[in-house]
């Protein structure tokens, strides 16, 4: 197990589906922040299971309790740990998961790596962890704001319905403006008639989460291993239901040639050093450039689906599973805060790498 | 600068490329393992430049030297400093790179980051970096063939020519038959015709490896954040010019229903556990599950070209730029091993992580 | 900050005296290991205030709440967070030293390094820190016990009272025998009649503990950095009002002759290999040797003093300060827990280092 | 093995006494920090076999070779590595070594955890790992000097010998002034006179080192853990032969009062906060607090000593041993160099993590 993230800005994450709470311990956060229960609390609101007719139905408060770290609403510079409280852990019945291993996932590898697992709803492997995440994010990203960094992510494809803009040409305000948070109406529109049409299919539907970030100093990014690009995508790929990681012109750039691809750098009016177009994405060598940092997430689609699968049991006889109560049939629109954190965190550790050797 | 990869086999690395030389440490090797300078040296050869016409003609021989850590052939469990000396730092007049900043290289980066740098040759932002770990992934490689964990990587794509046949219709004994490591003869032929061309004018060309790994136990991976995917994707990230990763399904499968996803476990004739598909790529929940490990790796188009570009130099003025010298037309076929030996870092690291808990 | 400890067996302790709670999260214990509340509690005991008259007389239930990591009383692989909530945070009034830097605390040290503080009871800073390491070394305790490894600490000094006795020939099953826990019944009555009229005084004092750990395996240690008795001595270092640390022959040692100190090696009658003295304090080369380890921790007397005392404000200005209601006049007693947690710590965690190269 | 030290000014070294070559890799380094080779190789004097009669009589040359990480005199933020080529490395038979187990070296240690060792002179355990750390103290301590902070290390004991003085009482510039490294010269002579007896009875001698830090801002140090002087007994811990470490008022310390203890803070007439007396060792609560940071370490004698011993072999059978060649009688005077430079790498580590959150 490996449940912290971060060098200077670390987190560690625990807890259970369903134990008694979900929580994380952020250290290092530099002294004197101001933030608020309230602040942290708004970014769990979205990431929230029930926010809308597209995610799931469970209903959970999750109320952030932060038990310590923070006097009269200032980071003191001590660890500030924060969890929830899980509501009904003590409520369903999950006997008949006891003993199966649901397609796709984690049941058989925590089974077979552990000896043993906590099976009721997924357990550790569940994405209720990612809340964790999102309040530690919440902490990083009032840090970023203050250096005037912005980030902002958003749902660019569901299934096989994509954004046909790039992130220039979008309006990054409208994000939470829809239940699907894509902040181009016309496909937000088309993408949430999927959602609904392949939740009353009982199926679930893949996707992906572009991020953007503005307002990076040039400079951060550690190379050779800590390449600012390289953090990014493990941050993502750490988020459940990843499956891969493109940045700048990602995999559309290797089909391009070098005289296409490179990025012609120049003075702006301001004496301020740009490129013309930006591949790079960014980042170049590993180290942020100046220029907005864009890359895209890909999640799969969400395992458990409401319709009979055939597997197997840990005894490796064949069984029929179906899945019960309320699940999301498409991951995304949650997914968004927690692209949000995992970046934000990136970036707060860098900014701080970068302050050490100056 | 973060020079050092992995928690237990943990590898640093330095060198710049027109210093005295290139090397690595590796810590935490476990001892009596066997290996020789040559198996080490017989991996360098195939990153090694001028190993055919499609790479860059340049001449470096790469002698691998070891210094401590081995003793009669065997690891004594203490640290393995590796090293291969630079033949040719004093010989290239690198004057007129000393100011500029070119195109999608790391010039401005480092030179604002850390307010001067070697610009001889890219200084530590080359490839020549590199080098060091492969010597070091041979190590790994060879401690995991005993364990018979087996890692193939291959050019998949070069510019928009693409491999057909996934890897399971391959026979990946092919791979170093060809000067491009395509192990589809025809494919193969196609993607060195097109470097040769793009060569001929004076241009770069982008690409794709793929990377299999076969034989990986069941329990490798630690969640929540050291997922094996997400180390893998950080793994691949951190090599010079790669600009995305995906495993299993990857993007292609954000466009799929859950139902379709889904990878349906069964027990086959020897007890095994199995699944019939392998969207997952042979990890679920941050954990392998035993089947194929899959992914694969986008690299960008080499920054240098032999045409003429505008750049800047470091007083913001415009310049002109034209590529000297000997270039890899396209970086793939070197970068092979490269991904051999990051993906050998990973598993071999996370092995001894395995033992650790039991 | 850095509030984590241990590379694989790795806590994160978060809390202040006055704050919601002081909890820990272990992560990477390894899975399977039958363990309940009540053996933690048990440790939580030894370390509790208002355990004696020659403790404080505070009244602290301190009563384990295990949020995540056990089903059913195994661990289960993942995170185990812990945590006490502070009975009384809200009661006090601690405004007489909002803005005082009380002599030998770190008062001034905290204000001065963060900015800010939170006065209530020496905030972070307080050893009530410390009963998170208790509860996460009750854990490592159990599992070295499952490996016949067997830590004993006690108090071999208080002020100028000191044992005569070498750990050899003492009783260690008497530790807990009286309320000084020293296991010599007549020095102890000597050590507690000095605590309690040190206590009258309203003066505070201090002492040593001895540490002996048996049953270690050779081959634990990880130099050149990760010595066994650096690690070690770190750790009893990390403990509050902790001034010194020596293993061995320690201080004492360094006035003998290599040819008195050298401990000769000999075959014994079970064909084991020993040394005949242990001045090595069953270390060599910073790994054990299989001889029992000893190690002696200097504890500086409590700094709260029910005395007046001239010190500053944060203003600079001079004033008078006078410890207020229950205070420890002899830590000594209460952090033999806390040494036999930190000990086992740093032993799990070189046992699951071993296991990892092996 | 753990050969890596410090956080983000971090060091690995390498290298066995008889194999090609002892160096170091560091990682973390500040650019354009300038420094020569020759700086380097001045500290490396004070460690070199063979500089007095009272050191061992071995020659070796020990010079420097920077293989990356400077240019034109300047560090350039990427990894500086550096080594020392060992001359005589094929000259020597150790075969009568080859199978035997020195009393209270590392052999027995070293086999029976790693399973084999390279048996010539000490292999990896040997002290001439320490001049890897001499040279990466040497860059680290250019760095503080420019920060104005002093560290000053000087023999306080040699066997009964003992300075009664201290460190107020002495002008540290004399360290160097004669060959024991003792700072005042009535007292450095006995120590010699008492080397040199000991050199004719064929034996070894140990004693203690002080380390004097001034200069230190208020605020270095990373409680909860990571403590100024946790980190500093640890670094001190690491090296070759040392068995104790205390700071401040140490294990003298725990037979005092609070009352007289603890050190009283005033405003002196500059407006800077003090205390008056100085029994914190400069550090309180983990953190400095800007008074002079004063510790010792305590060194046992030399194992090899030139007289017969009975010991075993790795058969389990006694043998008897007599060390041959040059050896130090007393390694004290060598060891100051080394003090000093871990004394660095742990304070500009601590630097870089302070100005991280500020």
């Amino acid at each position: 197990m490996s449940n912290s993230y971060g060098k200077l800005f670390r987190i560690t994450t625990f807890g259970e589906s369903h134990g008694l709470s979900v929580g994380v311990v952020v250290d290092g956060c530099p002294a004197g922040l101001e933030i608020t229960a309230e602040e942290i609390q708004r970014e769990l609101e979205r990431r929230r299971p029930g926010q809308s007719n597209i995610t799931t139905q469970r209903k959970e408060e999750d109320e952030i309790i932060i038990l310590s770290g923070l006097y009269e609403n200032k980071t003191t510079g001590t660890p500030i740990a924060m969890m929830v409280n899980n509501k009904n852990q003590a409520g369903k019945d999950y006997s008949h998961l006891e003993h199966a291993f649901r397609p796709s996932h984690a049941d058989y590898t925590y089974t077979t790596k552990y000896g043993l697992r906590d099976h009721r709803g997924g357990g550790r492997s569940s994405a209720r962890e990612t809340l964790a995440r999102v309040a530690a994010g919440a902490i990083a990203n009032k840090y970023l704001k203050q250096q005037n960094i912005q980030i902002a992510s958003y749902v660019s494809a569901v299934g096989p319905i994509k954004l046909k803009e790039g992130y220039e040409a979008l309006d990054l305000n409208l994000i939470d403006s829809n239940k699907i948070r894509c902040p181009e109406p016309t496909t937000a529109e088309a993408m949430i008639k999927l959602v609904e049409e392949t939740r009353k299919n009982r199926d679930t539907v893949g996707g992906v989460i572009t991020c953007v970030i503005k307002g990076v100093p040039v400079g951060l990014g550690e190379p050779a291993f800590d390449k600012l690009h390289a953090e990014l995508g493990k941050a993502m790929l750490s988020i459940n239901a990843v499956k891969g990681f493109e940045y700048g012109s990602g995999f559309e750039g290797t089909k391009m040639f070098g005289s296409e691809h490179n990025d012609e750098f120049y003075t702006d009016e301001n004496g301020k050093i740009r490129t013309r177009t930006n591949h790079s994405g960014g980042i170049q060598g590993g180290i942020s450039n100046g220029e907005d940092i864009y890359f895209k997430v890909a999640f799969k689609p969400v395992a458990t689906i409401l319709q009979p699968q055939t597997s197997i049991n840990d005894a490796g006889e064949t069984i029929t599973l179906e899945g019960k109560g309320r699940h999301d049939p498409c991951v995304l629109p949650r997914a968004v805060p927690i692209v949000d954190a995992m970046a934000a965190l990136v970036l707060i550790d860098f900014l701080m790498r970068q302050k050490a050797i100056q």
